[in-house]
């Protein structure tokens, strides 16, 4: 199978593993329900649970537990999403080709909507805890890196750091502070926690780490770069939402072929990290790579 | 120790166990920091961490891993309480008798210190999973019970239905969800947890749980109570907000001296339920009494 076929096929086995989460839930008020939806199945690229599944994959076969870690992480990022889209942060009105989640269903239920994704993303990772010790081990260690990474000290951080005052007067140290937080960390944690679930050796994870760093700074750069020169087609959103919200990015520091070539080094650096999978790496080379084509 | 001053002090135990969390939160944004720590520290009763704290006490004396739930439940709690606040929300400008979260540190910080407390329980709660097995499942369990209280169909649900097209024209049943998911999950899941790290018989399980619905129910009436009758010298916020809001209320539905008896009916049934413990039930049961003799 080729990289796009696999990612494909990758791809929708986390919808369906994310739909059927879905369909457990019991009780809930329909419209919040229906918020929750609209934006979990919006057409997300699912990067993040991809890199859990095929973390793992360097080392395992078929671990059990690792779609409830992935589905996890992706309704964590998915939360986020529609938080950083509301009206008092950066207000923007597309996503993904689509209205954002306050546009449909008002401001009051994308906030809520985002607190339930936030919060059953931990239901679903404490609800499905195994039984057996050892492996209940290495779960509980991957979902604390996970919560680790999503919290005021992670992805949260690098939010508060985004937003706050408007951001062109920033040094380079807060850029880096930023997009280290906000993006890195919840990529890098996917990564970390997929391969913790099957074996704990340093000399495996530094690796898978380092290219974690690697393509979540260069995914920031070309999200970035995106923001400039995409068009809001292929986009699904209006490109300018940084220059609108004064924000301090890689082309506005660097300028775009500045932007480009960093992005290429640590694409380069990405797929030296990962290679020592041999051939159990080619999966993520090839991801490494497809970061650079992106147009959404 | 009479019970108010047993409050104050298990109270004071709550404070400073927040206060050495949040001390150890490394690396995070400063002024997210401080708006986290602005709502977590503004002086709230702890209820729902004592409740917890208590209902343990009821079956053991020094549980070690009671506290980290506690703390936990009250992040959830402040959580929900700075985004019930924004202005697309309730709207409100005070609570405690303090400015809201969004009034002194604007709305996009007040979103991501809402997200970060909430994310902040559940890395509070993993971080400290006991190693002992026995003692790992009986805390994980309690763990689930309070994630299941704070999510789309408990705590959350509750309020989107409430905030869901105002709601003067909702019926009975309406009501009764609301409060049953806004308000009650939380409190009986509070006491539920407290339980189940030191015992699961269910004949034991049982009374907690209904006294944890009574007393719920009965702490939104006095709520709803309050909103009519408060000032806002002791109240600590605008009392009116309900009517404002077009909300759905016990005494905009019974009258206040029809609302007084049904929250005075609700007190005598959990004192009942939780008499079953005998001495031990002293302080859940002089607990149950002090909301009927609220002014905050």
């Amino acid at each position: 199978m080729d990289f796009q076929s696999l990612y494909d096929y990758k791809k929708e086995l986390v919808n369906t593993a994310l739909k059927e989460l879905i369909d457990k839930v019991a009780g809930c008020h329909g419209k919040l329900l229906d918020s929750v939806k609209y934006s979990l199945f919006a057409g997300g690229k699912r990067l993040r649970p991809i890199l859990l599944l095929s973390a793992n994959e360097l080392v395992e076969d078929d671990n059990e537990d690792k779609m409830h870690l992935a589905c996890a992480v992706e309704m964590i990022h998915t939360y986020s999403l529609i938080h950083d889209d509301l009206p008092a942060m950066d207000n923007d009105e597309y996503r993904r080709g689509m209205l954002t989640n306050h546009m449909v269903y008002g401001e009051a239920m994308a906030i809520l909507a985002g607190d339930a994704l936030l919060n059953l993303a931990y239901e679903t990772m404490i609800r499905n805890i195994p039984a057996e010790l050892d492996r209940m081990q290495r779960y509980l260690k991957a979902v604390s890196v996970i919560a680790s990474a999503s919290g005021m000290s992670g992805m949260i951080g690098g939010q508060a750091a985004d937003i706050d005052n408007g951001s062109v007067d920033k040094t380079e140290d807060v850029l880096n502070y930023i997009h280290q937080h906000k993006t890195e960390a919840l990529i890098t944690a996917s990564l970390y926690a997929g391969m913790l679930l099957s074996d704990h050796r340093k000399e495996l994870l530094e690796p898978v780490i380092a290219y974690g760093k690697a393509i979540g700074l260069a995914f920031q750069i070309t999200d970035d770069i995106l923001d400039v020169t995409g068009d809001i087609t292929t986009l699904g959103k209006k490109p300018g939402s940084d220059e609108k919200n004064r924000k301090l990015t890689y082309p506005g520091r660097f300028g775009l072929e500045g932007s480009r070539r960093m992005a290429e080094r640590l694409i380069d650096e990405a797929v030296t990290h990962i290679s020592v999978f041999g051939k159990r790496s080619e999966f993520l080379k090839c991801l490494a790579y497809s970061i650079l084509e992106r147009t959404q």
